[in-house]
């Protein structure tokens, strides 16, 4: 086999996730990052977006069109918000390219739920029903063979590994889930707003869109599709004043019985193959993933409930970890590549 | 009536909620704080021990014995750590000094249960199975009266404000109910710890005592109590990075029909006239209530469930400024004094 | 004498020194709070501009002219931005109210120097170049009889408290003097911002404004007006993921031989009588004086340099405090009304 | 050339300096760590004293002698405190391993300066006067041929890489100079003491050690050695609410005329091979170096001064990331391995 780099192009490079994306790629002995996308006209060189690339990295973020990228790239990392990802990226694959799409356009698979939660019908609707949800420790096969991968939500990432083999394996009911998560600020993204400006949400600590967030219908979407059952969740977010992690606090009613013991085998048994769950008997930090594209995972037996606890660095498996992991199962490299 | 200044003493000065009473107390215009207490033998000057009161307060730490204190004080507040506060609290009693005791010894009304969750037989079983329990809100009936009083657990007083009225009410089950709850780190107090080290709690997010913590058996009693039904609570405590604050996200299954806005008018009118208690139809957030007594609750409406939210200040209302509430209430002097 | 309740306004109340300045003038006994003003049409209550107050304080933000605020007011606080603040403050005096101005407009006396540093020339000229600069404790004579106080800035609070005792009586010399200042992220404003995102200043530590900050004319203008010699500070300032306070380590070469001991014996005698600075021999930390109007200073002779090292709550002594102590003077209230 | 993997110990494997080292490790091509070493007795995994390395490393900690080291280790870290260091390293080096100490043991080359600061001799004096000073960018020289290499203290780096080019190309005179620095709390070590503890140091920010740091010696004889001057530095630290980072800002007198733009083009030409200083012209900040090997630096003209501004992460260019540097130096490998 001839060695052959990959030529990647990152959509709308100037928030968080792309930054991360960039660290990652900069590293991945396979790729060659060669274009940066943004709307601004006046070509920024990356170092003057993410001072971090001074001297690392010699690109500048352009406005460019499909045709432009298709010459230069491969493949793309779309970190567009939703709705101006799903504008664009059909015309990325009529081009030719492989896409993961970090934005929300391609998660859900039925247009209601997503005109429902999103408010507003979906521009792509035939492709968004069949596109593969790209969480590989629960769907792998398909994301080999898909030009175009939906990478999973932050929160999604966390509450659903730890859920999903309970609900298979039917130690928990599929009604009455709890889902307390709590998020750094990262997760809100780099544009300016009150809400996250730093004396706003330091030393502060709330719950934001409680009933109303859109990673809701996702976990239901994942824990049914996995599990063959129709799930329910009580999805609460939390805003936590650090930078990145999320722990995902998990309460499920017991389906029947068994011990603590029993379902921490089961998870251990569930994930032993997998290079990025690691299930451990204590109780995990968001600290103790940071940096990195492990999910730790934990269960508890209290009184007369299941709990699980997990944690992932939100902007590495819970986003450009996580959609370099599709990216390596999409081409054929070793899953691991440049995540460990 | 003749204008008496309460001559005031805290047992255990060297800590977090130590320092926060003085705050309290050196603005309260009936008191006069005459005697610090500390194990030490080197008499350190408080502005060595809490160096905010530079030039504000000219007292030493002492290591005062129950006769010592007496001839000072007409009231003292105890700081000191579970057990040793039961050690020397029937002394102080003795003596003939009122006592407000923010210790855990006293909360518990059960010495089963005492026993069960502290790992020991309770020194002083008699006295704490009828001492009141300082949350006026709820048990305001009584404390005027007492010699002694318990003053609450931070985590028991948010989460027992936004739960009680809805159980009393029969607008949610007594079983099933969730408490995942967030504290900031003085909580831990001021022993130094690796856990509580900058390094290891700064920029992570981690759950700790699941299924073991204290405070669960305080929260079952007093929701049991105020509303005659048998109460079983999950409560799982979390660190937050950040000084101070909780937040409690509670989950409850309804037991009759009742929308959002009727959960918050039995609230509001449930606290009403309670000077410290702020129901909001708006999320709230630790920031806040930072630095005040206010415990700020909301309820919500989300599937199949009841949510309350509460924050507090765990070291004000939920404790320190709970101390000085249920002292003044004890001395006749306005519920609110040096608290607004 | 007819106890006569101040009726006050606050301009531009939208921010973190309106928010520091309404939580001490809801306290003050001799002040009404009556109106709130700000650009926006829509009459916000102040509980959705700053959630502390929800059933604290009962009233709406509102755009209001001159004369409508003479109607209603005494005294106005102004909050808004530099230029602003100048080309409104002229009509409200011209209508009878005295006014503290928290904005930079009137601190310069000088029109030169305002226009090189603030890139226009000043819209009141002749006002500015008699305005009283109210930083009590070296310009207390005046502030009394003043209709307009010019509230100093926060930098130039804590690095002329400490130096200045030192100029005058010519232990320091007047050239060569640096002053390496941090500060809290509130210090910056509420307006969101990229750079004060929680994200970017979180976990960062950064200078910014080296050598063209506009605070550095301003401590050259009170150290040659309080030492009568031409002084010259090279002025750092740098941002603390903190919220609140400012650090300023000083530094200057000796102009006469002096012991540490001798030094700071003349800066406690120097403040003997000053409520709200408070000499120490230790180092002063930002947290001991958070939440308070107190200015903690030490110095120390290092090698061939003197050093200064004080603290100050850069909302507090540094901007809203110092302004309610200004106030107090300009209507004869004892200095430490509502500040301690 | 027969590809030999390195086998690699860590003395005192239990703090935050080691964690980072293995970090790096564990990713190093040319490296098996077999060995961690405690004085705890119970042989802990290393997932549970840091749990960072869950499923990642499977070592235990082990208290071992320096021939139970040697079996197993060509070349050991050390990771001990002063003093600790220099009491087992000579075994070390005579049992053939060589050595990189984090440790200040043997930075200083002068017997009598290093009992001057650290208040005892020097229990291997001899060694001392002749231990290569590991600052590749300033002493690489002699670093591949050594057995011992002194890595250097976070603070010296940041400073010492800012000011050397300007003072050996006489551009600044060597008295006079002040270094303002600013650490994150990870600097301070693992072991819980009240200074360090999260409601201490979060939320303030606070000078320590004025005038008696042990790195102000060791930046005076790094600066020294390199210029051929005698250099007299103030150095005064300061602690920053963050875990990692290190922000030196400089104050030199200049000592012949330049502008910015020359200094600025001095510092780029010196530093234009080295892969980990990056002059750049924008200002530094910490998080922009946050977790690289990197040393970011810029130079300003203000006034009669000519100010330098690093950065560094304390616990990577400041000490593991170096120590790997020196490291890769002494076998030969590329200096960046494992490094970028």
């Amino acid at each position: 086999m001839i060695a052959m780099t990959v030529r990647v192009g990152i959509l709308g490079a100037t928030g968080y996730t792309a930054l991360e994306l960039l660290k990652i790629l900069v590293h991945h002995p396979e790729v060659e990052v060669t274009s940066l996308t943004t709307r601004q006209e006046d070509r920024p060189h990356v170092s003057s977006v993410h001072p971090q690339f001074h001297k690392v990295l010699d690109l500048h973020l352009e406005n460019l069109g499909p045709s432009e990228l298709a010459e230069r790239c491969d493949c793309v990392f779309g970190c567009l918000p939703h709705a101006a990802s799903a504008s664009v990226i059909p015309e990325m694959l009529e081009a030719g390219m492989k896409v993961v799409d970090l934005s929300a356009d391609y998660r859900l698979n039925d247009p209601a739920v997503y005109a429902q939660w999103y408010g507003a019908d979906h521009p792509d609707a035939e492709r968004m029903k069949t596109t593969i949800y790209g969480l590989p420790e629960l769907f792998r096969e398909g994301i080999a063979e898909a030009q175009l991968v939906a990478n999973p939500g932050c929160y999604p990432t966390g509450v659903s590994l730890s859920l999903a083999p309970l609900l298979k394996n039917g130690f928990i009911r599929p009604d009455g889930i709890i889902a307390d998560c709590k998020s750094g600020v990262s997760g809100a993204g780099r544009t300016p707003k009150l809400g996250t400006l730093y004396p706003e949400c330091n030393e502060s600590f709330a719950a934001y869109g409680v009933g109303t967030h859109r990673h809701m219908p996702e976990i239901e979407q994942n824990l049914s599709v996995y599990s063959g059952k129709a799930v329910s969740v009580i999805f609460t977010p939390h805003l936590v004043p650090m930078d990145r992690g999320i722990l995902s606090t998990c309460y499920a009613i017991p389906d029947k019985d068994a011990s603590e013991k029993e379902l921490l085998a089961l998870l251990e048994e569930t994930y032993a193959n997998e290079p990025f769950v690691r299930v451990r008997s204590d109780l995990p930090a968001t600290k103790h993933v940071a940096g990195t594209n492990f999910c730790d995972i934990t269960v508890r037996r209290v009184k007369d409930r299941v709990l699980t606890i997990s944690c992932i660095d939100n902007l590495i498996k819970g986003a450009s970890g996580a959609a370099v992991q599709n990216f390596n199962l999409m081409y054929g490299f070793a899953e691991t590549t440049a995540l460990l």
